[in-house]
C-alpha cells in the first residue's frame, strides 16, 4: 500500500515508465514489501505553477 | 475542515456530482461533522501518469 | 488504484474502520473499479494545525 | 525545505508570481528559515472537481 | 475552498497561529476569495523524515 | 524542485536514509536534474489509518 508521489517537471512516457520501474524497485527492497503493492503517481507540474525562493521557476529559467 | 481527495481516473460530470455528494454524506455522519464542513478534492490522474507494480497503467490495460 | 486521503480530526478505530470501509464501497460503485483497488489513507490533524478564515481550529472552538 | 501547496481555482501568471512571492516571504519570517528554501506548488483545480458540502462548485455557482 | 498545506518544521503554537492568518490574508487578497472560504492545513514533518539532496535533514544538521 | 512524498509504514532511521538516498539518485537520473534539487518527504502511517479493499490494514494483518 506504500503510495509514492512524485511531484516535478513535465516528462516523456518513456522517462515514466523507467522512474515507476525504477521507484518501485528501490522502495520494495528497502521497505521490505511486495513492489505488486505499490503505487506511483506522477504529477507533471507546470513551471508556472511552481514557486522557488519566491520566484516561479518559469520566471527563473525560461524555456 | 476535513478535506477529503479522491485521486483516481478520468470521470463524468454526473459520476463527480455523486461521488461528491456521497461521500460528504458518509464522512459527515460517521465523523460527526457539519456536510457544509466537508471539501472533497477530484484528481483525474492520466493513466501514463500512474504506476501499479511497476508498471504504468497506460502499458497494463491499454485503452 | 484510486488513492482516497481524509484529512480530518481525531477519530476512533470504530469510525476509521466505518469510514474506509463506506467511502470504499461508494467509490467503487460510482467510478466502476473493484473496491479490492482502493486505498484510503486517514491524516488525523490536531486542532493546533489547522486553520480556517485565518484562525486555529483550537483557538476557535477550545475542547 | 518547507513546501506549501496552494490548492484553488485558475489564476492568471500575475497573480501566481505574486501569491509565490508573499506567502514565501511570510512563511520565511515565521518559521525563520531563508526563502531560498521554501517551494511552493499551486494546483489550480477545475471547478467541476472540488466540491463543498456535497454539491460541486460548477453546479453552485455556474461561470 | 483554497486549500493550503504547508508541510515543514516543528512550529510553535504562536508561529502557527501567524502562519494561518497572515497566509490567509495574503492569499485572501490576490485570489479574491473571503478568508473564511480558505483553510490552512499544517504538516510538522520530523527531520528524520524529510531529505534534500538524498540526505536525511537530521543527518545534514544536527539538533 | 521534484518533491518526492512517501506514503507507507513505519521505517527505521537506516531505512529512510537508504530510501532517500536511492530515491534521490534515481529521480535525478531519470528526470534529468541535480540531486541537490530533490526533496524526498516520509510520511509514516499507521496501519489503523489506511485502508485496501474497505478494510483497515490493522484489521487485516495484525501485527
Amino acid at each position: 500500500m506504500p503510495v509514492i508521489t512524485v511531484d516535478g517537471p513535465k516528462l516523456t512516457k518513456e522517462q515514466k515508465a523507467k522512474l515507476v520501474k525504477s521507484i518501485t524497485k528501490t522502495a520494495s527492497e528497502i521497505i521490505k514489501l511486495p513492489e505488486q503493492s505499490i503505487i506511483v503517481l506522477i504529477e507533471e507540474r507546470e513551471r508556472d505553477n511552481v514557486g522557488v525562493g519566491g520566484v516561479l521557476l518559469s520566471d527563473k529559467q525560461p524555456d
